[in-house]
C-alpha cells in the first residue's frame, strides 16, 4: 500500500478505545429498545433514486452509485445511498406488510450518507439509531407516548453522556392555532417560525409580515405561541390565553398535554422533557407529535434526536400504515464528545488479563491458562513474546490491562498491576472484580 | 410513498425473525473475538479509488460514488465503496500507526459492496466479520496459529449452523515446491491449479502443460502436491514422498504442520481443520498461511471464510506492518441458510411477556407492571388495545411470545400460553425460565 494516507473530511473514524464508547452507546440503545419489545432490522444501504428524491429538499445531498465500467453515467439502475432510515423503513414495511404483525415495533441502527458540507456534528457518513411503531390503517396516540418513553429510558441509561433536553410539540396544535387565526398558508408560516432558533424575534416578525403576508397582530400571536415552553401541562393555559379557538388546536393541546404528563415519572436531572411550541420540523412529513432534542453543552449543533408522528408516509394506495418514530444521531452525539471531552474506554483492548510467557516453549501452558479463563467469559491474551516480566507488565500497562498472570513451577499467581498486589490464583476459579471485567468509560480529563 | 415496491437483486433484506439469527451470529462472533483480546473497530464505507483498484482483478466490481448535482461524472473526489475490510484496515493501520499498540488485534463486522452478478451466497451488499493481527516490522508465526484458533473457537460456538471444514495451506510450501521443481512462473501455475475445484484433473493437467509450459512429469508432481489432504501432520511425509527439496518448502511444511497440530484440541465433529495442499487463494496478497472454509452441505458456494498471512500489504515506505487475518462471510453463510433451512427465531419480537390490558383507563397500571419487569431486564410489551383476553392471548401467540400477564383486583397472574398454566405472580420478583428469556434459534422444519 502506497503512502499519501489522510483522513477524509466528513467520514469520521475512531480509535479502538473511542469505538468502544460508540459501541457502548449502541449496545445500551439496543438493550433498551429490546426491553420494550422492539425487534431489530436492517435495510439495504441503497434505494431507488425516485424513492430518495421524494423529499425535494435533501435531493442535492444524495450519493449516487455507479459501477466502474458501467456505460451509463446515470447511476447504477438509478440507485443512491440512503440519507436516513425512515424512508427505507417505510419502503420495507410496504414490501413486507403481508409478513409483519401490526403494530410493528422496530429499531434500526445503521449508517446513512449525505453529501453535505462537513462540520461539527454533521458528517457525510454517520450512524443513526431509530425506533418506530407502525400500525395498519390506525395507530392510537398512546404509541406516541410509548416511543417518547422508550427514548427517554434509553437516554437515561446513557449515563456517561451529558444531559438531554427533549423538546416536544404537536403539528395539530400549530395547524389548529393557525387555522383559528385564519392563516391559509400554514406551511409557509411554519417555515418562517422555524428560523426562530437562528434569527432574532424581530427579524422573524418582519418576515411573517412581509413574506408570509400576516398582519402585525396575527404575527404577534403566532410568535406568542412559538415562545411558549413548559415542563408540565401549564402550556395549555398559556395557549388559551392567546384567545384562539379551533377543533384541531384542542386535539393537539390534549395530545401534547398527555405526552408531557405521561413522561413525568421518567424525567431526571439529566433527561428532561419540555413542551416547546416553536418546534415544527420544517418541511418533514409529520402530522402530529414532533420531537427535537438538544445535548447539554452542544446546543449549537441543533437537534441530535428528532422525529414525530407520520400518518401518511407509507401507503400502497389501498392501505395506509401510520407511524411514529424517533431517531438518535449516534455519530452526531459521540464524535463531537470524543473530540471535546476525551471520552474514552479505560483500556484499549477487551482483555482483562495478560497471561505472561516464561519462555517460547511454555506457550502451550500459557495458552491453557487463557483457554480456562475464556471458558468462564474472562477476556484475556497471552503475551506476544517471552520478554523480561517487567516488560510484559509494561505491555499490559500500555493497553490499560489491569492484571498479569504468572505461571511457575510452584503454581499460578495473578498480579493487579495498579496496586502491585500479587496473589495465588487458579485459572478455573479466579474471577476479576465485576468492575474490571469489561472496559468502562471515562474521560481523559478525569483520568489525569 | 408510491407503490411499485420490489426487492433489489443482490441486496438481501431479512424479516425481523431472520435478522435475529444474523444478529446472534454477529454477537457470538463479537463475544468470541473479545474473549481473545481483539478490539472492535469500524472503517468508513468509502476509500479513494486508487486504493481500491490496487487489486486489478476486482476493479470492475467497485461501486463509485457521485453526488447528484455534481459536475464531474468521474465520481465524488474519486471515492468508491469498499469491497472488503482488509484493504480499508491496512489503510487504517497506516493512518493511525502512531496511536496503536502492536501487535494490534482487531475485529471488524461491517458491510461491503461488489457490483458482481448476484447468485446464492454472492451478494452486491454483504456483511463480513474479519479478525486480523498486525505487527510492526515483524509478526511471529504463532499469531497465524492464534487467528486460526480464534476462528475455530467462534465457529464451534455457532452451534445452530451446519458444520465447517477449514482448509489450510501455506504459500511458502507451494512456492518452495515449485522452486524445487525449477518452475519459474509459480503464479501462473498456482492460477491454473486453483481451477481444480471447478475442472477435471485431466483438464487442469493439459492446461499446466499447454498454458503454463510444464513438462508432463512436472505437471504430475504439481498435481500430486495439490491432491494431498490430511487432518494431521501426515501430509509432511506425503509431500516428501514426491521427492522435491527446497529450503522454502521446508519452512512451509514446518509452519503448516505446526498450524494443524496446534488446532487439534479445538477440532470437533462440526468444525474440522484440514491441511489441503490445493488451496492457494489465487492472485491475493498472501505470503504464508492461507485459509479457505467450506460450509457442510453448501460446498458449491465455495469458500465462506478465507484469509491468510500477508507480510507486505501495509507499508508506508519506512515501516512494514505484516499481518495475518481471516474473514467470515456472514451474509454468505446466513442468507442461503435462512432460505434453504427456514432457520428462524422462536419469536418475532424480543418480548417474553405481553402485559394484558383490562380497559384503556388501566393502561398506566399495565405500564407499571411492564416497567417493573424491564427494571429486571425482562423484555415485555403492553397489549395495544383492551380487546377480550382471548384476543390478547392470540396477539401474543402470533408473535410467539410465551407469557401473558393479567392484572385484576385480586392480584396479578401470569399464564404460559403454551401449557395453559396460570400462576400468581409479582412483577418485582417473577422471572421466566432462562430458556424463555430471549428468543432462541430454531428451524421451521423442526418446529412443525
Amino acid at each position: 500500500m502506497a503512502t499519501k494516507i489522510s483522513p477524509l473530511s466528513g467520514f469520521p473514524e475512531l480509535l479502538p478505545e473511542q469505538r468502544y464508547v460508540e459501541q457502548q452507546v449502541i449496545d445500551t440503545l439496543r438493550h433498551t429498545f429490546e426491553l420494550h419489545g422492539f425487534a431489530g432490522i436492517e435495510t439495504r444501504a441503497v434505494e431507488p433514486l425516485d424513492q430518495l428524491l421524494r423529499k425535494g429538499d435533501t435531493s442535492k445531498e444524495v450519493y449516487l452509485l455507479r459501477r466502474l465500467h458501467e456505460e451509463s453515467a446515470e447511476g447504477h439502475a438509478g440507485l443512491g445511498l440512503h440519507f436516513d432510515l425512515t424512508v427505507p423503513f417505510a419502503r420495507y414495511v410496504l414490501e413486507n406488510a403481508g409478513k409483519l404483525e401490526f403494530p410493528f415495533r422496530r429499531y434500526q441502527v445503521q449508517k446513512a450518507w449525505r453529501g453535505e458540507r462537513p462540520q461539527e456534528g454533521r458528517y457525510r457518513e454517520f450512524t443513526q439509531a431509530d425506533i418506530d411503531i407502525i400500525g395498519r390503517d390506525v395507530l392510537p396516540f398512546h404509541h406516541d407516548v410509548e416511543v417518547t418513553r422508550v427514548m427517554v429510558d434509553a437516554l437515561n441509561r446513557l449515563d456517561f453522556l451529558p444531559g438531554f433536553r427533549l423538546q416536544v410539540n404537536n403539528r395539530k396544535l400549530i395547524q389548529g392555532f393557525y387555522a383559528g387565526l385564519g392563516i391559509t398558508d400554514g406551511d409557509e408560516v411554519m417555515r418562517v417560525v422555524d428560523k426562530l432558533d437562528k434569527l432574532p424575534t424581530e427579524r422573524v416578525r418582519s418576515m411573517l409580515v412581509e413574506e408570509a403576508g400576516l398582519d402585525g397582530a396575527t404575527a404577534d400571536r403566532v410568535l406568542g405561541l412559538a415562545t411558549i415552553r413548559a415542563t408540565d401541562d401549564s402550556f395549555v393555559a398559556a395557549v388559551r390565553a392567546l384567545g384562539v379557538e379551533h377543533e384541531l388546536l384542542e386535539e393537539g393541546l390534549a395530545e401534547l398535554a398527555e405526552l408531557v404528563s405521561s413522561c413525568a415519572d421518567l424525567v431526571s436531572d439529566r433527561v428532561r422533557v419540555e413542551a416547546d411550541l416553536s418546534i415544527a420540523r420544517g418541511l418533514d412529513y409529520y402530522t402530529g407529535t414532533v420531537f427535537e432534542t438538544r445535548l447539554d453543552g452542544y446546543e449549537s449543533m441543533g437537534s441530535i434526536c428528532s422525529g414525530g408522528r407520520y400518518d401518511a408516509l407509507a401507503s400502497d394506495g389501498r392501505t395506509t400504515y401510520p407511524g411514529v418514530g424517533i431517531s438518535l444521531g449516534v455519530s452526531r452525539v459521540v464524535v463531537p464528545l470524543l473530540a471535546r471531552t476525551g471520552l474514552t474506554a479505560t483500556r484499549r483492548v477487551p482483555s482483562v488479563v495478560v497471561v505472561a510467557l516464561t519462555d517460547e516453549g511454555s506457550r502451550p501452558a500459557s495458552e491453557a491458562v487463557a483457554h480456562a479463563l475464556r471458558a468462564r467469559d474472562i477476556a484475556c491474551e497471552v503475551a506476544p513474546s517471552p520478554q523480561k516480566f517487567g516488560k510484559q507488565i509494561r505491555f499490559a500497562e500500555r493497553r490499560g490491562i489491569p492484571y498479569v498472570w504468572f505461571l511457575s513451577d510452584g503454581g499460578h499467581q495473578v498480579k493487579d498491576i495498579r496496586s502491585g498486589e500479587q496473589v495465588d490464583a487458579d485459572p478455573t476459579t479466579w474471577t476479576p472484580p465485576a468492575e474490571d471485567l469489561r472496559p468502562t468509560i471515562t474521560s481523559k480529563e478525569q483520568n489525569q
